[in-house]
């Protein structure tokens, strides 16, 4: 019987998470696998904040982490980005075989950092990164290994997700269901990068980079957040039988990919249109398994932990066996023959909500516009005023076009004086 | 670079698309771990019923691939029990890795095959045997490793959720459902084994034994099929707000598993309702992840080759770096300290439908009887007659009890001169 121990960097949601998990189902896990799996140390600022658990698991001083010669493999559980990106690459660098979950450090320096195990043959597990205990990376990097992904596109940010699930489904506006999100926990005291797309933008960036072969850094992504998605808007596509959702894409073309995170309009039998509350699912498309959806809590300590463990395990068989690192995703060197698609290229149809003056000629002028642009409207809806003088949305759905045709054609339309307000538009899947 | 040669047992729809794959993606492949794939040998009753495919590929002769130094992996792929079980012994005892698509062989014989590989360190792949391209055994074995499986759920048989949902959407017969699916290359010329839930009974046998660490074999699996599934049940179960799927289940217990296949009422806002078509998926809860679901096509030429593939390369791994098949599971020796719970003592909601003459009292007649049994209705729609003297369906809807309690009420309200038909009964989920 092997006796593994591990250290910690970090014991906040998800170092706990993990501690329990091992504490919890340990006995489980060595009668699978042999192996007994502990805890030596963690890594915190102040051991006084957690109470409750030994004292002796903490410790403040990083180097009883990195240079205890019984601890192989170490998790990166801090997050942010110094100093975790530091600690993983000497931890690396130290011979320990490294879990993290960290999506900021591998969205930003992943050349450096899976280059780096890469090199120096070590283990370095991410599945925690993207879609808490879903298994996605794990999918991607082995189970279908044989196939040549030509898509994934997903709902992997579950604070957004609740939060266009309440509007829609109870009419709540986007600060009252954001407030609800952050009591039931769904949503941290600062959800500024879940809101504004970022967090699904470091995820897609990473889950590019493993399906296509070549990294792909966040600032490469292109990004839009909920910020103006409307009740109005849920409804409207609602009725277009639309349910509007932030999807993140990452889509493979003849020479060039799209890495994308917008909100966007699904047909409402589409299984993505189903996914509610804080439920995360990513649709994988590969040239001979076709479609494959993966779905479950994308967040949380509990999922969290599931993954960092079914990493650890991973890790002690690399170690023990001295397996290679043999699959070389991402290739992080050349083969990147691959460009991204600049947005202004990127074809889509489009939900158009436009708030103008009921005025005779009001959409003659708008369709004009429009249709100088090579943008063609597949169907349009015109609300009647409810008092003379109001302004009344006109919505329309497009057919495909580009996305730089819509920039144009909404200059225009923005300046004429009919128009009241700034115009919404929003991609249909 | 590494050449690994692989022989293949049997050149049918699985085997063709195994080729194929590794012929499209066989560049692909080697940038990614470094290996180059090449399929040397294929085993065949016939190599003139092979046209179109290189003639040197062929062999009538089993040891012209076991004997074969060069081929170092196996793939079983012909089906069936025998000789596919001893050609799977053969070939593991022989020093070859092992990967089979043959669900029948390991959920009848899986202790002794499991046993096998073990004993001799040896690897066996069957990604394949289960769900197609849906990779749930390398989530079940390896990413969810940390988690104590507490259950499965399932649609895991393409053929028949193809009939039901052409039935419900459609107001399909079965029989006309059923030509379509054979139509459209859904259902093989022989459905038996589909209809029946014998496939799904294999396949949840398989993931069982996988869950919960100690071998249950096929025979232990409580199995009915969707013979009995009428439109006007799909139709009555959707006015109640329930779609019905054939479900494979193994849920754990304190003491205690059931393992069993059933068609089931589902609420229509449960994901496993929106799983249409010839589309599989499973639901699994783990006690940390919580719920994870794993969906896509369950079935066919390119799904399974894509699982096939992605053992093969596992087997490549496990040869090239002598990695022991450390991940025992199922436990098959000891540790079957859980019982498979009788079928008798399984709870359950049920939905009933009775055919009986429309006449004061009846009701009251059958309610009775089922009160007497401890069965608690929850709701109950009973249609009027068309014309006079015409049995009239009488719905219900009941709260949890025992399976044995149904049995015995049935019995009895079968007896009654005002029931005209035998009772239909089905489980809600």
């Amino acid at each position: 019987m092997e006796e593994v121990k591990i250290g910690l960097l970090g014991f906040g949601t998800v170092g706990k998470g993990v501690y329990e998990l091992i504490k919890k189902n340990q006995d489980l896990i060595q009668k699978r696998t042999g192996i007994k799996l502990s805890i030596k140390k963690a890594l915190v600022r102040d051991p006084q904040k957690h109470k409750g658990y030994p004292e002796e698991l903490f410790t403040t001083e990083p180097d009883e982490v990195f240079k205890d010669p019984e601890i192989n493999i170490v998790c990166e559980l801090i997050g942010g980005e110094h100093p975790a990106k530091e600690y993983i690459l000497k931890a690396l660098e130290l011979g320990k075989e490294v879990i993290t979950a960290n999506k900021a450090v591998l969205a930003k320096w992943g050349d450096e950092v899976w280059g780096t195990a890469d090199k120096l043959g070590r283990f370095l597990g991410f599945e925690a990164s993207v879609g808490g205990g879903i298994p996605i990376i794990k999918t991607l990097k082995e189970a279908l290994i044989g196939n040549d992904i030509t898509s994934i596109i997903g709902i992997i940010n579950g604070t957004t997700n609740y939060i266009l699930t309440r509007m829609l489904e109870e009419n709540l506006s986007f600060e009252k269901a954001l407030n609800e999100a952050k009591e039931k926990g769904y949503a941290e005291a600062d959800p500024t990068l879940d809101i504004n797309g970022m967090d699904s933008a470091h995820k897609i960036a990473i889950l590019a980079s493993l399906a296509f072969g070549f990294f792909i850094p966040v600032e490469k992504v292109y990004v839009e957040g909920i910020e103006n998605v409307s009740v109005l808007d849920l409804m409207f596509a609602k009725d277009f039988g639309y349910i509007i959702k932030l999807l993140a894409f990452a889509i493979k073309g003849e020479n060039e990919v799209e890495v994308r995170v917008h909100p966007t309009l699904i047909p409402e039998n589409h299984v993505l249109a189903s996914i509610r509350l804080n439920y995360n699912a990513l649709y994988i498309t590969g040239n001979f398994v076709g479609e494959v959806l993966l779905y479950g809590l994308g967040a949380g300590k509990e999922p969290t932990a599931s993954a960092v463990v079914g990493d650890i395990i991973d890790a002690v068989e690399h170690r023990l066996f001295k397996k290679t690192s043999f699959i070389k995703y991402p290739l992080t060197k050349k083969d990147n023959f691959y460009k991204i698609k600049p947005m202004d290229e990127v074809e889509s149809k489009y939900y158009f909500r436009f708030s103008a003056i009921d005025r005779p000629g009001v959409l003659s002028k708008i369709s004009g516009v429009l249709g100088e642009h090579q943008i063609s409207i597949a169907s349009v809806v015109q609300i009647g005023r409810q008092k003379p003088g109001e302004s009344v949305p006109i919505v329309m759905l497009t057919h495909e076009t580009k996305e730089k045709n819509v920039k144009l054609a909404f200059k225009e339309i923005e300046k004429l004086d009919v128009v009241t307000d700034k115009p919404i538009k929003l991609r249909i899947l």
